[in-house]
């Protein structure tokens, strides 16, 4: 901790430095230059190359592969890093740093082998360079600004080419300024097919980058200096509900893979399948050495992709499981009523903070069910609704949708799921059973006919192992 | 960060909140309705199953295991989520939410292969579901309010029915309102014995949930929103000096099994012994896969276990390795004042929080030795005495004991280990020798008997390799 | 969250207890007593074993081997646990706790099946122990204060005997008063060196722990209660541009090791190269089973040991990857202005903290390259200067320098990399090439000679798969 925002708030002018602050949040957003952003945001479908080795194109959550050109025989790109506008979920927008005019910047795709040539046009404040994290190359294109090359300059536009020595799950993002340019989300995916089509080869191939940012409601721009409490948990710089679904024909090979460049670790858990990690932003994992999970954590500065079967049709949940990354903006630091009678704590509140909406004596189930009026410019912390009510949930949550007869290459929402009958959990109607709500007084003498308790030293029913 | 209790306190008002805060305290612990709850906690002796296949079934910290029926082929079991009320360790409790009058609820056990219906009755004051973490199952059994299910309201019993595809380690939990629901304390373990009893078998079983609470001393209610800072770090809801011991013969077959449901990693550390993980809530991990490890890192939504063979006799610690994560209440937050004389500022500070305990100026040491006063309803940060003194622990420990001559199946707690004579670190009471405070100032030059430096490129005494 | 400092500094009086910290920042460097420390930090050659079986012995970053003694079969050691002063970089130095002058302590290297006998003489102002992380040992022996043998009282020496098991990875640290006697910088490495001098032999071996500490600027003694919120995160207790270099040749075999004793998980990342984990303070990782990687999680309490084949020259960084913890004392905390005129917000903010230095509006690229005024004792939090300019850096940062043509045992900073012309990044003078800055808007009718859009169903170019 140092001298501090927080610090500041603390002293007796707090809430004046309070309302000065949602003001310049309203300047903030007048002050952002118009730039070529894209603000909407849809999942585009794969790019699949006409030339060259043939390999099965990742789709990137709701974002787009980056386009190039053959010169000779170097694939060419070309990034522009430029302040963007992007929607978080409707409702809500950041003014973000990014490439291309989103953030994350468009996903890089080529092959083993392939001769790269970057173009890297810096349209920022300020200098910048890139990092091709996890490739192997010349020093000298590392991209650490000042120690393997010079910043790029406001205006300037760089060269990297380096050839792709394998292929594998890569990210790239700036090493210059890292804690504000990586704060303002500046990053993108880099998937470099195998040579040879056949290895390790799925149906469907899925691409996100998890970012972390700090925007207080009412205001646009990232709190870049923040380092553990965060209020927006993303996807590719999305939120719940506002992030693409993952849709699967049942039978087909899929893969999901992602890095993190938040502060902290995301254990990403899907409902439905176990799996195992097949390859890292290091390599590809040796299939005897990988470990079944339900929950892979994926620590700062880590890529991860797992592969599983889509035998099991459904919708099934896949979400960071640190509960407060399932939210979104409103609600990480509330005070729980939970059994209080606060009426005259929120008449002292009110009188502190206008806007305050004191939350519920019974939980906060209410709030994912109703519409609360909000702050502009930021989302409530649990929301979104499906086939059978309100989902309460937020940032890094989507839904994996898995269906029979769906074409190959169909990426489109096909709608809530059928469940067969008599597959959902039901109500009972029938009296209530009697349920153990203490462990029996005397559990050493129990003997039912299910289960009894055996004296130490005493051999078991079955006999002593 | 958003509108925050933080902000509250620092405006001006700040001083008349904390008054209020602690009134409010009294208030909660009052308003919370008498319910059919289990304040103390004992181990309870394990199920032994007496029909269907054998297996050795698991003893919960502090918990005991839920009784079934079976009706037909089906095995019933029955989990009422309601407030509950929870010791902490003696000195404490907290005001929870959980299932079956205590958090965590109790254990489920069944074997691979069994058909079972659990009915949830809900007495909560909100709606609530439960998802049987890592099962495979049918989606509609998953329960996800909103996506796979109906919410189950409050006074309403719903039914899950599902087939045990796999043995493994799980819990259950609710995903509804998640972020309250679970920093109230609602989870549950849930072993599923292999169908051949022989199937990596284990002469003892432990099993435990890590979950994080925020109760300011003085108060009884989890403030739900915090996302960080918490100050209650608990197995099973229980914390030093309250967690069970782990009791194990000589030579038996030992296996520990954890869960995490916090907001962090809980790095978990065992004294004594390295091991490996060998089941995840994914599946039982390929022998040849696992790592040796003296510390298993569990991240949130994660649950892993590790055997070993208690081959060495003593009285070994295991705990999280994160040093405020062995702490109770009273500490995580107090001011340093190590080589400072601190009257002045104590003076200041007393005019503002009366109840102000400063702490040591040589470190804090005295008070893991000492009964300091305390504010009601919470617990010193160091705390514990042992056969040789003040433990000076809290939160995430216990010890595993390990003795000669258990008979199986006792899990009584069998006092202080008994060390063989001569195997005690001891006073040195000759001279002290000389130690070396700072590094040789010509190390280069240095040649004793026992070791030489090497100019580069020379060759070593041994020969280069 | 307990009574804390954090609500003190936000009641009315808050800026008078800000001015009253900044006094007592130098009444604590006053009050701490003189001892043998070692300001100065220099990575020492390494201690080559005259007699024995042959080993690799270890470079300590920014450190040092502790010389030993042979008495009969016995190998002797002698810590002192005391108070010291630290550099952490030139310009700031900390008052810690630490070993034989220094935090963290001296290493200790001895090979598998020596029998050690430690001394250890406490010249703290509290009782201490030492616990023995990850060695095999008597339980007497493991350290545990109270649980396991008496504390060391303040003047006492006691004696640790035990033989060493196994070779590997591991640290010590005491097991008494541990959340503020590890905060406080107490700790060391420990390596046992296999007696088969060819397994896994390595040519150069690197070794540091981590430990993070909260300094305020204008201060000397780390605050020993955050939980979270640290401002110095450090290798060996130094930090970038203060931390040794790695250097190899080119060819070599390269292994570095670390431990982790801060309250978070690191990531380390080393560009350049893929490599997987070799060693664990669990033991030997058997290659099989490991996985290959770019970025190794290090959770709490854990050590790791990656190999490699130093193949590819360059400076090549490696840092923990979360971007504040390559940041040192200013600046984890501060507010962003990016896009906002922050004149009438300064203007406010001074006459609360006069010294409040407003950060750009353009991000904070230019920190990196000029000199601030600093308060005193405190660090830039970007600092740095390589060849190409400002490496825009701090805390756990360094630079790996692979050479052709280094002599083996040469640990000296051979200077920047010469880069063979034309593997550096440049700049592009033709005309900027024209960039795709959203996606085509109707992707789904792209075709062009290098890619093409296949609708759902129907066949790639290269046909289905």
């Amino acid at each position: 901790m140092t001298i501090s925002r927080r610090n500041f708030l603390g002293a007796s002018g707090g809430m004046a430095l309070i309302s000065a602050s949602a003001v310049s949040g309203r300047a903030q957003a007048a002050a952002i230059p118009e730039a070529a952003t894209m603000k909407e945001s849809v999942m585009q479908p794969p790019l699949v190359p006409t030339s060259g080795p043939d390999y099965q194109p990742v789709v990137t959550l709701n974002g787009w592969t980056l386009p190039w050109r053959m010169n000779g025989d170097w694939k060419e790109f070309h990034l522009v890093a430029e302040p963007v506008v992007r929607e978080f979920s409707p409702g809500m927008v950041g003014h973000l740093w990014g490439y291309n005019g989103q953030s994350p910047g468009p996903t890089i795709e080529a092959v083993e082998g392939d001769k790269v040539r970057i173009f890297v046009t810096n349209k920022l404040p300020e200098h910048t360079t890139i990092h091709w994290h996890g490739q192997l190359l010349p020093c000298g294109m590392d991209g650490v600004g000042g120690l393997t090359q010079p910043h790029i300059r406001p205006g300037k536009t760089f060269v990297y080419e380096f050839q792709l020595q394998k292929s594998g799950t890569f990210m790239y993002h700036p090493h210059a300024d890292e804690m504000v340019q990586m704060a303002m989300g500046m990053m993108g995916f880099f998937v470099v097919h195998p040579k040879d089509p056949a290895f390790r080869r799925v149906d469907r191939d899925f691409v996100f980058l998890m970012a972390a940012y700090d925007i207080d409601p009412g205001t646009y721009v990232p709190k870049v200096a923040e380092m553990t409490d965060f209020n927006m948990w993303t996807w590719n710089s999305r939120v719940f509900p506002g992030i693409d679904h993952i849709v699967a024909g049942k039978g087909e090979k899929v893969r999901i893979r992602f890095g993190n460049l938040t502060m902290t670790n995301h254990p990403i858990h899907m409902h439905g399948y176990d799996f195992k990690v097949s390859c890292t932003d290091g390599g590809w994992v040796p299939e005897a050495a990988a470990w079944p999970e339900v929950t892979i954590d994926c620590a700062v500065g880590q890529m991860r992709a797992f592969d599983f079967v889509a035998d099991k049709p459904g919708d099934w949940a896949i979400h960071c499981h640190k509960s407060h990354h399932t939210m979104n903006a409103m609600g990480h630091d509330v005070r729980n009523f939970i059994g209080v009678d606060k009426k005259e704590f929120a008449k002292k509140v009110r009188k502190l903070v206008p806007d305050y909406m004191p939350m519920g004596t019974a939980g906060m189930a209410d709030m994912g069910e109703m519409e609360m009026p909000l702050p502009d410019n930021t989302l409530p912390m649990m929301t979104g609704f499906a086939q059978f009510g309100a989902v309460e949930m937020g940032g890094m949550f989507s839904v994996v949708k898995v269906r029979e007869g769906l074409a190959s290459g169909d990426y489109k929402d096909p709608g809530w799921f059928k469940h067969p009958e008599g597959t959902v959990a039901f109500e009972w109607k029938g009296e209530p059973k009697k349920a153990e709500r203490k462990p029996p007084a005397a559990f050493d003498k129990t003997k039912t006919a299910e289960f009894t308790v055996v004296k130490p030293g005493k051999k078991s029913p079955h006999g002593n192992h």
